[in-house]
């Protein structure tokens, strides 16, 4: 038998399935929130819930906002001509984050995977192509650096004809030591190096 | 500016405030929950507000559960003479998991610390000390072995007087390694060596 009653023991089950907690930080984490009820545990809840309510995909992007189109697709001081091709949200959120990119964004959902099964119709690669007809001068691909990511970023790049496709850089991460990088990322630094 | 609309936001917000999720994870965490909006984000908001509404603390031991006293306590098969006093609710789910002991708890709700501010008064000590003079044979103090756990079963070991205070031992952790193990573990190994 359990100690602990079948509504707390499904708290946890559910707390388990959120990335970066196991069932022991779970169980810690539904404690902590049976203890802070009124200033945790029930704004969370409440949060949840508004949250499954009000938060659409843009139809036009493919991000997650209250509103579609999104704010970054409806902001119109936001360059329509340059499109930033990323694989989640998560990666839209880090690019704003560094506010380097001024223009708008479009979001696969993912990348292309054989072994995983993801063949670009079941990416929003379809609706890239479209929109990359449509008045986009330059389109940004800013993949992972992984294998993943460069499958598709190649596959993306022979789709989108007639426009200019451009890739990240990849070298040294800022504030990264030589000697903790890989042979790639070293490799890849030195070739496209540039003068001082 | 922020990407993010302020529902997302809060969410995220309130998500780092869980143990074992940074800022960074409670984001993954948030994106993950809106991916799945119909099989997570609404089962998990849906048991916390359940939670919120049902989970008591257990009025004779300090447990939670969804009656009070709590399931523990209400089971007329475990054993009412002998109390396991417990920091907190998770020593209490962790000795229950193991099922080594068949006696009811007491849940001090913390250990005693003068650097946190920690006095008796703000823990459940004034109760305990009442129910070990109804009726209980053995008191065993299952006390973290920290400073802090360690200095509340000493404060314990001289108010309970009148009835058997016993203490879990320590040693070698089954399966540990003596090279891993600090000098006070083998230390305290040693002094209690059993004859095989």
């Amino acid at each position: 038998m359990t100690p602990i009653g079948s509504e707390i023991e499904r708290l946890i089950q559910l707390l388990s399935r959120l990335p970066g907690l196991g069932p022991r930080s779970a169980r810690r984490a539904a404690l902590v929130l049976l203890k802070k009820r009124d200033t945790l545990l029930e704004p969370l809840a409440a949060a949840m819930t508004g949250a499954a309510a009000a938060i659409l995909t843009c139809e036009t992007c493919g991000n997650l906002d209250t509103i579609s189109p999104c704010a970054i697709c409806a902001d119109a001081r936001r360059d329509g001509h340059v499109l930033c091709v990323v694989e989640d949200v998560a990666d839209l959120w880090a690019l704003e984050r560094a506010g380097v990119f001024r223009g708008r964004y479009h979001v696969l959902g993912g990348a292309l995977s054989a072994l995983d099964g993801v063949t670009p119709e079941k990416l929003n690669i379809a609706a890239l192509a479209g929109r990359a007809k449509n008045g986009v001068d330059e389109v940004i691909l800013a993949m992972n650096a992984t294998v993943e990511g460069q499958t598709t970023a190649h596959y993306l790049t022979d789709l989108l004809t007639g426009v200019k496709v451009t890739r990240l850089a990849h070298g040294v991460p800022v504030g990264g030591e030589l000697d903790y990088l890989d042979e790639g990322t070293l490799n890849a630094a030195f070739k496209a190096r540039r003068a001082l």
